[in-house]
């Protein structure tokens, strides 16, 4: 890695997820945006969107078509599901690596895609070059990736709070239920009924009850792990908080288990991996906000033969933004950590 | 019945409950409130503490001493676990029904009380008298109890998201997790880390993993459901809002199971239940605060060949302070929603 | 007035306005709700629109067209300004009595209205028959009504704030400053950015500075009051709750005061008055949660010869809803309270 | 200044300044905490105080004594009023410097303090040397200082939002009102009824109405820039989130204003004030938050002949220890923006 900044570009302003891969983008040391897209904000500042950034970053948002225009050593794409497919088509010899936030790569086949997704594939060539984005589990293979699938926010803290017992294949079969709680960034910027304030603030409620298409993306990483097929219970919650991600994961185990010996396998997991906190009490999700931690805490109940699993994560950021940017750290020979020391912001 | 209103006291003013009791008591066209006591706060009026009330319940507090000098209908106390059982001893004979929302007497034995409690038992001969007063199970031996003990808040959404299956012994033993969610104010109001707003507000996390007292409760009622014992995993945490609980609890069943089956089954177990509705969809806490409702809502994954059980309620009403006045209401041949028709107040 | 309950008519169903006078006429022992009625959502269930009323009112909403087909004591337009002043010339010789929650008939003159509102007012006439519906300043004149303009929720506080000094004369010219704070009803139910949990959640901003329509409905009553024209300062903050208004209100005197006197001119004045409540201390909003009261705090200020006066209600009880209610109670020669004793929800 | 890392202690590690020091200063390039004190916690790790430092500052408390016993360059002094006075005079000549978070050495006098402070001064010799450390005014004088007094969170924000118009002697007389709003961290970590989240959470109060001892601060520094004295009405408010305040200052000016000319004396003041930003819209505490920036908009109503001006700070950052921070980079000649440039966090 010489001197030079890396050149990024970023694929889609208006969301909460484009606004924070520029928060930390504009402060990593290593890069330089040289662009933000929008199609219905072109020309508009950057700032005008989220005035945070004013008299930080003021430029004006561009139309996607300049990114061909313009030689860059990485592009993230923010973009909704379905819509980043027709860009990695697009960008995927362009020279750039590409970094997709969005759920079209992240599964294992069209099939699978098409099936949870309900929703037809446009660029299935695609499957084969991706790369799931987790650096917990797969950082060799993201080393030298040109198409990176970023996870999903609710899959990376339900992934890391599991792992250690799927690689180890302790896991009893269709023993695991998730329930997690997200804050309601997780809903997107978009207004509606389900994001108004009144609908959110003093209320928690479940959804996407049976049916979450991040069950799949969960059941295919743990599944994995161990080397095979897994089935999770998943059931996501909205938590009228701005972000933040709990999950509480339950699990049978195989063979006999106990609190020291729970502990010493997340710990021999987790000791090279910077950005898992392996917690001795149950952590907040405001013990990470603002920062790129998984604290994750595993607790042994003897009366009912099951291990309780807690992780907490940022979900715009281990769980979006910089869970990216430490991808783009990986792919070109970066610190892990460069750009991501943030200690959590509480309170 | 006749014409005159119960004359009832309400022992324990200084807490959330105390005060809520004294709003729908207050309210109750056949209840007059005789007194109010708190040691600490003696003379200064009722709504010096909760200033809610100015104006409209200023009578002065006074010390327990003063319950037995008056003929009084009801004694409901609202006071901490461990400091009711004396009370419950020192008034079962004053003529006056007990109704008690602590957890001294909600178990079935001093020994169980005296292992999850971990404290003696002061007037064990109470567990014999005492009804658990949940009216959806217990209506019959409600009436003519005269020592209620008042049911705890997560049992009671705990206990009615799965009492339809139980109740037709249809649960495989150990399949149960219960993943509940409370709002604040069962934290109580006394001031400390646990309820300071910074700890609180934007945050989430769970607490008293694979030990809380609640447990207990929940697994005598199910399992004396289905005519036997039963274990549950529980899992409390704690929301960052004032009231409510929900409840997301998981089982597996024996036999065969659809959704329809589900849903019936429901249907049946509580049709002449006035205060639970059946759901349609997930309902969200806000959707029952304020008033005695518990909505429910069952869910059947037949990929996974389990039920999601969802049940929401107002932690300080049905939950506690509305579920002590239908018990009285019960107990006095009064109409179920004397007093308790409120409406939820939403947003 | 006889044992008949009064027919009403909700139009206007969809808003926090419409289903707070629902929760409210629905318990009214003197009411019968004849009709709700929904333009874009007719034949749903009102509760399918407002899930906290499952069971309690799932009428189907008709269009407004039903209005004129039944005999109606009073209609309710919970409508947005600009469409309710349409509606009131259409009904106005229906028979029923007219209670518009808009701004349509709240200010002196068309010209007035206009100017403030920049839109054309369809139905002039009406500004002489309408009444302005403060109860605290003009239940004579609303018994008679016919048709009645129910207060802004701002102006409702912020007139109460400062009415027994106005009323007195005591105000010096151009001295007052209103600075009020709202919870985020009372930007309505409409999805938008504004009403987007994450630009409300842990945030706070003032709008409409210098310009906010209400500045004249305040004006023009507390001017009236004095006998005169006044101008006032008036500057609207958004606060991250669901419920309030406090209004902080400053203002300099003519003539002698001290804190005593003061506090005796808001007792004169506000003796009759059985939701205004007269506070020792400075109320919160959540104080009067869920409530018709109003609290009031006024203040002397020696040290800089000002009057601090502070009022909290429930923005859409007190400021909407619940005001509606009690100008009906008395246009019918009901008792000023019926329906609307409820003790405020705290916490 | 050399390579070498200044060495800074923060006596006082149990409270929100404390901790947010400790977070800023483990991030600045050119500093090295080399202790931080707490007698109540001392051993213990600073982490076990706020968990969010967990795995990343793990040092042990130890007792102010330590202090005496090291070389540093700088003391961060994150005390109770009262408390640090007999610090400073005890450390005055120990070769570092002191920057002091609490409010002993704000005001001018001895006497001005006792007064407004209500307590009897130990080290009134302080008074002389101390510098009022808000950058925006004295630069210059910090630059030399050997003990500042950082501002009052309500001060930096109200001195911020009218100081270019008193710098221009603009301000007529007996004009000022200050309603300010701070989020709860202003009121500090220790549990209390004003600090239980059911006080706070949905709740809206005012506070210290005609007598915060933040209104000498304010009144001295105004005043001083306007080279005479002068009198402001300050009434702070209590919002229900975390971190933040608003302040809405309203003031008559002498002479004639339009817009164009406000704008522009703001514009002028401002324009070497890297951290003071001119907004063109009302600028909201999340705006702000997480980040050392003070958002400023002014606003001429021609109407009533009156500037209202919004400032928004983070009142422990702008309003605490960024300040403090951005106080040491000019006491030891490094960059203004040396450790200071988050963006803030938004959502």
């Amino acid at each position: 890695m010489n001197k030079e900044k890396l050149k990024v570009a970023i694929v889609g302003a208006s969301g909460f997820t484009g606004s924070e891969l520029a928060r930390l983008l504009s402060d990593h040391p290593k890069v330089e945006i040289k662009m933000i897209t929008s199609e219905s904000h072109q020309g508009k500042p950057f700032s005008e969107l989220h005035p945070q950034f004013f008299d930080r970053l003021d430029i004006p948002l561009v139309s996607a078509e300049e990114v061909s225009k313009e030689e860059l050593d990485v592009i993230f794409l923010a973009l909704p599901h379905g819509v980043s497919m027709d860009f990695v088509a697009k960008w995927k010899d362009s020279g750039a690596k590409i970094i997709d936030l969005s759920g079209d790569f992240r599964l294992s086949t069209k099939e699978v895609y098409e099936e949870w997704y309900n929703k037809k594939h446009s660029y299935p060539e695609g499957f084969a070059t991706a790369v799931y984005g987790l650096p917990e589990l797969f950082s060799e293979k993201i080393k030298p990736a040109t198409l990176v699938a970023n996870p999903g926010c609710y899959p990376t803290a339900s992934i890391l709070s599991l792992a250690p017992l799927f690689a180890k294949q302790l896991i009893k079969e269709n023993s695991v239920i998730i329930d997690a709680k997200s804050g309601l960034t997780g809903a997107g910027i978009k207004a509606s009924a389900t994001t108004h304030f009144s609908n959110v603030n003093e209320n928690f409620k479940a959804y996407g009850i049976a049916g979450h298409r991040h069950t799949i993306e969960i059941e295919e990483q743990l599944g994995g792990l161990a080397g095979g097929q897994t089935a999770v219970q998943f059931t996501p919650h909205l938590l009228p908080v701005d972000r933040g991600i709990l999950v509480t994961a339950y699990a049978q185990v195989s063979g006999e288990m106990d609190q020291e010996r729970l502990t010493e396998i997340y710990r021999d997991f987790y000791k090279d991996k910077p950005f898992v906190r392996l917690r001795n009490q149950a952590p907040g999700i405001k013990d990470v906000r603002g920062s790129h931690y998984c604290d994750v805490f595993p607790v042994w109940d003897k009366r009912t033969n099951r291990v309780i699993a807690i992780s907490a994560i940022d979900n715009l950021l281990k769980g979006a933004a910089s869970q990216a940017v430490h991808n783009m750290n990986l792919m070109f020979g970066l610190e892990d950590a460069e750009g991501l020391a943030q200690i959590p912001l509480k309170p």
